[in-house]
């Protein structure tokens, strides 16, 4: 077989500029979640095609790479297929054990269901860590990319959801991120409004894939396509009147309290007003937080608080994360409050090569150019003093000396070289 | 489908203890590397099917994990599966595509192939990322690791050598290391010897196979094991005489030139001895280097000097490496000179945790306790302490006081939160 040169399709190369950029912002994160009291854990890239197949991915579940079995294993499972496939019955997840995780989240919750015991109550988790969809490949999207989670797990109450919050705020401001905003809503007030305007409980899901698209179509379009499901007109009016009046602050939360009435669980508007509060009360990056009722969340698994961030200059959410409380019970049989913030790792990364952020320096970069042939006494000298300026901190790049010497340089530069020693054999 | 708590077998969840020592030695690696000019690059995890089984792996390719195609291609692949199976001629590679990378010298070539325009030239390249191989699982040993490589892509004299063995062992002896050794062989000398004593080409292969297990079964082991090969009794005294009579040293490198005369390529004795005196001359850890003729490595893509790191401690390899001139040339048609050096990450790792490596502290940790329903405002003063603390570069965990304070601060403790501060709601 020939070798390829390209990745695998949808998949890419990262140069070193970009790398850069990459290695900074993994720094900052790690830094700046440190303080906020957050551990690093990993989990393995691969896991178990029954906890990947469980319903707690939605979507995602249909762009997972599957692993093939090894050995007798697949021996075996193919034996059966072929009868299967001779049947027109191929079920081909009987080839396969496992697959990529194609989030941390779900990996993340059977670690905790497995090492409980020895961490920490409430657990402050941060990973980060490649996963993988089979994704149809487009400009800015790839079938690998880097994920960058912090959860808290253990925590009922919104303290957990004002740290993440904060903690995630704190590191874009750190970065060089600003106006951007916070949108939060609840999984409890988007079914309370749903229920308040007459839909039913098997329908939510279908009318708040319809809501999410208020940012594209409009109230006019989501009216629009909630009639043509065929609901209830005074529903879709009902419904669509909230919007209308609500607005996007602590004025709005109020307004459905007390319009909503026992439709709404108790406490889950002063909790969206509190963490409001709180966030606003201590951030030191500058966004603001909104109160969004529209915002939807496509994950089935939250529970409670829901958010994302939403940055003009990206046109999209750079992030998200939510309450989750009845993730870990899948696995134990016992639920765990889970709540969890994860940024977008690629999208961010791609803005800053956009704006051609320059990471901050760290060292000096000298380029040391030797002539061909140094005899070995003399290079020992270039290494020695090699040695001196690396101890303090400087990058220091041996090559040997090109015939053109003027585009050697130039190359060097490009790659942050400023500076250039050059070394020559009769002149040591 | 059950839930399964345990990861996939020979995988494991990495613990916030052992995190905090990867972490730390990353850091060390990148900042180490940095200064001998090495730039971060990344591969993609995922590699075409047909670049890791183009025997350039050796026996890793036996343990590839392999991904399984997806849609239309799968389906087809699946149905001639089928027929295949009927026949019994069944070749399970038509069910896949790609597969996980067991190295990252490969996906190293590709991207060289793939991108060398944009590289410098010579290209130092920092490469760390998980590889995996469906190794039969046994203590210590994972089915995911990490690796850890640097390479030198373009440069064909001995600097590359001695570049690379200089930065390894700075990094070790930053991270605590010391009195290991760095043996240094030659794919040439090794070759030499064997047709000085008159074995040929074809069986080099067996013979270095036997030859590197001289560590454990010894000269007279190495000896039947040839005999028992059917290899002529005249070779096998003369091969193992060398063996006899050579030294660890530059002694023992001019013993062999001497020796082998026309058998040994020109220049070959002289680069070792060359590399030997440069690394001893400018090293900054504790170490020493010495010529190992029955210094093997495993991989028959290697061209020309060899190493590896023994440490007494691990009693065995934490490392090794040499150069590959030939391997991108199967990508491109035309040979690029390459030499790279891989740190065993995780034998590292696991001889710091067991020798319970205290990772140098960066910034206190401070616990704040808050009782229980701290009410908005009051809470805000807390978080507006953590604030300030965290912008400081304290880790600040805040928590809810429990029921069992003590029982929540010995946890605390074992985090290694050694401060406290409690907050109560009636004293704020």
């Amino acid at each position: 077989m020939a070798m390829k040169k390209k990745p695998v399709t949808g998949m890419k190369d990262i140069l070193p500029r970009e790398m850069e950029i990459r290695d900074y912002v993994i720094g900052q994160i790690k830094e700046t979640y440190k303080t906020f009291g957050f551990s690093s854990i990993e989990t393995p890239c691969v896991e178990h095609i029954e906890n990947l197949s469980s319903n707690q991915g939605g979507e995602n579940e249909k762009l997972i790479f599957k692993v093939l079995k090894r050995g007798d294993k697949l021996t075996s499972a193919a034996g059966k297929l072929g009868e299967a496939v001779a049947d027109g019955e191929a079920d081909y997840n009987v080839l396969t054990d496992s697959g990529l995780r194609y989030d941390l989240t779900l990996p993340l919750s059977r670690y905790y269901a497995n090492n409980a015991n020895e961490l920490g109550s409430p657990f402050k988790a941060l990973q980060m860590g490649n996963v993988w969809r089979a994704d149809r490949p487009q400009r800015g999207r790839y079938r690998q990319f880097m994920q960058c989670d912090i959860d808290i797990l253990g925590e009922p109450t919104i303290l957990a959801e004002i740290e993440l919050i904060t903690a995630t705020t704190t590191l874009l401001g750190k970065i060089g991120f600003e106006k951007f905003t916070i949108r939060l809503n609840n999984r409890k007030m988007l079914k309370a409004m749903a229920a308040y305007s007459g839909f039913e409980e098997k329908d939510y899901d279908s009318v708040f894939i319809t809501l999410d698209k208020m940012d594209k179509i409009g109230l006019d379009g989501v009216n629009e396509e909630l009639v043509e499901q065929g609901f209830a007109k005074e529903s879709v009016d009902k419904y669509l009147d909230l919007f209308d009046k609500v607005t996007p602050d602590v004025d709005g939360v109020s307004f459905l309290k007390e319009t909503l009435g026992d439709f709404l669980e108790e406490g889950v508007a002063e909790d969206i007003i509190t963490i409001m509060a709180s966030v606003d009360a201590v951030k030191s990056a500058d966004f603001k937080i909104a109160f969004d009722p529209t915002l939807v969340r496509g994950m089935s698994y939250y529970t409670g608080p829901i958010f994302e961030i939403s940055m003009d200059e990206y046109g999209g959410s750079v992030g998200g994360g939510g309450r989750y409380d009845e993730m870990i019970g899948k696995f134990t049989g016992q639920n765990i409050p889970a709540c969890g913030f994860s940024i977008g790792f690629e999208r961010i990364v791609m803005l800053l090569l956009e704006r051609e952020y320059q990471v901050p320096a760290s060292g000096d970069k000298v380029a040391y150019l030797v002539e061909k042939n140094m005899p070995t006494d003399k290079m020992l000298e270039v290494l020695k003093q090699a040695k001196e300026q690396r101890e303090s901190g400087t990058s220091v790049n041996i090559a040997i000396m090109k015939k053109n010497k003027k585009f050697q340089k130039e190359q060097l530069e490009k790659e942050g070289y400023t500076e250039f020693k050059e070394f020559f054999v009769d002149r040591m």
